[in-house]
């Protein structure tokens, strides 16, 4: 399987508290009296992790935990070559959320021993580049800017992402707003951020501005189009950030009819609890890919029931597989047992109905797995500079630079 | 079962590209690489009709329009008389959607060897009477003529059909518009039509007007209360002109609202992956019918398990039976399979497990087949013309005029 | 189990009509020719209630509705005690709904032998005090005397109940209105009752003005904050007061952020269809709960289909039981047997494949059925005034007063 949505592994041995925030989405620390490991998370990775470590399956988390931190970074390799051997050929690696706390994509491919590949998170990349132009004072520069920086990053990446779901939700304007009203929304945005910065330390710049969002997604798209790499979007299931029903993807139909001429690759991520509604897209729209990432991690013992749903009205051609870890090596090896053994379950058993064949459910497998992964991204310059065929095929390890 | 909502099929033979354009609702072709036979659909038609045209089940999509191909129309013949062979006694027949490429009512109940009737689609019969009204000249009487030709057009018809929720989605604000506005709207309406037309080739005529659609509605409903027609609206699952979301038929709820004390029949077709919220509706509004329609045909395999969502709180004299049938006789077969063996399996499940008793059972598969069309649709005119009782019933076979 | 949200029953022998009313929330009978008994709650009655009665399980309604006449008012003892049984250990009575129609906390905690306590709902504690104000003519002392009466109530509570979802939805603006607009609200709401009210009786005060929601709410908080009172909310599935995609859960999560810092639990309720939708805040935030109520009646068989859908990301520590009765002891055993059937259905079968540890699925039951509702209304005034522990552990029965 290409791995075609995941992040880095935090490689520090994680006390028991950073360790329960890492498998809840929500950023806080449970209530009192309560626990994150008392969830399907937690029961699955006591689980399907506890023996790559050498442990009992669903041995108590202090016993997890006591064990993990005596194999310090080991316990990472241990994970990330498990989830190789569950079938893990490749990983595409979003550097744009707390780069600083987890390891590169270099690292983490050396650590799964699988070649690795960038994948460029547009809004952090306005950001960097709104960040240098206050700096130097240039602000009235940033859309140039950002524009060329954008082009740079995607020299050697082998997709685009957005968070735009964090943002604002996907009931957004899609049409792309006129130049004057960018630079306008420029100058308010980061006097704004100017203004709420605490005394001498630079201003937290995080985009959240309408005008400023319909502007990245539109040069996204034109980047995306003219780099063949397709654009990944944040979908469902998140924190507190989001609310889930303005990113449920169908709210994002009218920006697929405004980009319909474009021919651009949109490759929805998460969308549970509206991975019925991404199916339903992706059956409809040529340009829609979708996952069913992280959710497949939190629900558990329930990852065949919902790519159940989500096989539904897929098409076999759409549908991708990714973990979307952050930070636990655990998270990419559960990953790859919830998706394998998800898929597995629900195949053998229309096979044994006769709804399918046993070689239509090895293509669905095969497909979801990494074909549609290696179609939908073989045009990306990242693959292409590192004179390597898509991951997974033979080649270089081609790390991202 | 009764058939309450299925169109005609194509007569002619058709090549695989324009077959697979008929397996998948989005109206595009397949990405390059792939497959609309590469889905649940696909699958189904392989496994369920195959068979029936003498193959192997699961047989390869070259093999089966091969021998559809040698078939020609003794191809539709067999697969609509399988169809009835699986249960079905009559078909109510959308003729409002690309009529001219698929065969009339009279000719598919010939084919099935099954009573067919007519179901009047409200927005076509405007458009009619709207390209009249221009070609004379008489744009100011279209309101007029619109709401006498639809009541002609009633006096033969089993139902009423709306597609509101293609032209605008349910998110539309439910009071009748006043006659001055409609009588703007309408002129606005058509010189945009004429404005856009290419030189001397008469306006495309595609009512999407928010006033207009209230309109329309509305005077649906007073013929529908008048004559005794229920109005089916599409809801839930279609292409890509609509917005999914926008097209649950909870959104629609303000309407019920409105029109409680008319008395008027509602039926939500399709409603995936809103069929608990179509489910809902029934059991709260005495108004409101539903069905599963083409989902059923789309989520292939999956047809137990969405039709054990729909009947968790459904009244059973609430569900009906459609297939949505759109130019290929197989889905007309396939529907009939889906829901007679879907049905089959979620409430023999439930009986073995002491939930119902047998009896109970076979009252559901009743009702939820034929019975609840039958009292549903008891009074429609069409089958008081045609001397008829309800389809299935003994009494002629009663085509369409 | 702590029944956390329960209603009481009616003491007076039911007719079938009035019977049928009360298994269907629409609040309407029947289309003619049908029956709410044909429905998965209808059947669930006919299997779970009739033995309770001493009849075979599945008997005909009018066998089991005569029995039930019978027996008079001995048929809720023996239900209520049944549900007892089934594990009931505490019950927590919303007072606020038809409260002259069924029977007080006290009577219905006498009857099945548990001890009960009052949950108040704070709409109606304002209508009463806006009741009292205009017979008094002093409508601008409202706000205060609604605060100090609510306050009052508190004393003696166990939790707060918003219906907000009945009177508008969760799409409202969560800032708190100024006081003024609230004046201004409070006179144009009680003029238009009293101009809507027919001759010399007294006006229907049902509170549905957006600001006087918003100050509800608000003012909700700030007492279940300073009590130590949860706040439940009715969210999903009700009747034909609401549209059901407005009271979607996450349509709350603007409220939510805004309450953040208050650190006020809130309790959804029922939320199906939206059941995946509350896991995922009671994932997310800390400060969310919820439970299924009502649902898991009205689905019958598919009880434990839904209960896995809610066990996907919802923490172990966050999801309660309630029945959500109201008028039929039938609901209150109903709601006990579901819950418990349906969550041994799902936890046994993970127990057995190796997901979970027969210890981790007992620890989920006693969570879900009483431990999370002991630790959440463990500082709520009525538990402490009346010197009990919570529900369930040793203690005075200690009735409402």
């Amino acid at each position: 399987m290409i791995d075609h949505h995941v992040h880095g592994v935090v490689r520090s041995v994680l006390p028991r508290p950073a360790f329960e925030l890492l498998i809840n989405e929500g950023g806080w620390v449970a209530p009192p009296g309560t626990s994150h490991f008392d969830s399907s998370l937690g029961a699955a990775i006591r689980r399907w992790c506890a023996p790559v470590l050498g442990l009992d399956p669903l041995c108590p988390p202090d016993t997890y935990l006591g064990r993990r931190a005596e194999l310090g970074d080991e316990a990472n390799r241990l994970l990330l070559r498990a989830a190789a051997g569950a079938g893990l050929v490749g990983a595409y690696v979003d550097t744009g959320h707390r780069s600083g706390e987890v390891c590169t994509p270099e690292e983490l491919g050396a650590l799964a021993g699988v070649p690795a590949w960038e994948v460029v998170r547009v809004e952090s990349v306005f950001e960097e580049a709104a960040a240098a132009a206050a700096a130097e004072g240039r602000v009235a520069e940033l859309p140039d800017r950002w524009a060329a920086l954008l082009r740079r990053r995607a020299l050697t990446a082998v997709g685009l992402k957005s968070v735009v779901a964090y943002r604002h939700g996907f009931d957004l304007d899609p049409t792309p707003p006129a130049p004057g009203e960018v630079v306008v929304a420029v100058e308010r945005w980061l006097q704004d951020a100017v203004a709420g910065a605490p005394g001498d330390r630079p201003p937290r710049l995080r985009v959240a501005d309408p005008v400023l969002l319909r502007h990245i997604l539109w040069e996204a798209a034109a980047v995306g189009r003219e780099q063949r790499l397709p654009l990944q979007l944040h979908a469902g299931f998140g924190d507190a950030d989001l609310d889930l029903h303005r990113v449920d993807p169908v709210v994002f139909t009218p920006w697929l009819r405004a980009w319909r001429s474009l021919d651009l690759p949109v490759v929805f991520l998460h969308c549970w609890p509206y991975h019925r509604q991404a199916a339903y897209l992706a059956a409809i729209w040529p340009s829609v890919y979708f996952d069913l990432g992280a959710s497949l991690n939190y629900v558990g013992a329930r990852a065949p029931a919902v790519l159940a749903e989500a096989l539904e009205v897929a098409p076999w051609s759409k549908l991708l597989y990714s973990s979307d870890a952050f930070g636990l090596a655990e998270l990419v090896h559960l990953g790859a047992v919830a998706f394998v053994r998800g898929l597995d379950a629900v195949l053998s058993r229309w096979v044994e109905s006769g709804e399918l064949t046993a070689v239509d459910a090895d293509r669905v497998r095969s497909l979801a797995g990494a074909g549609n992964a290696r179609r939908l991204y073989a045009g990306a310059p990242g693959l292409r500079a590192s004179g390597a065929g898509p991951a997974g095929t033979p080649g270089p390890a081609a790390p991202v630079p």
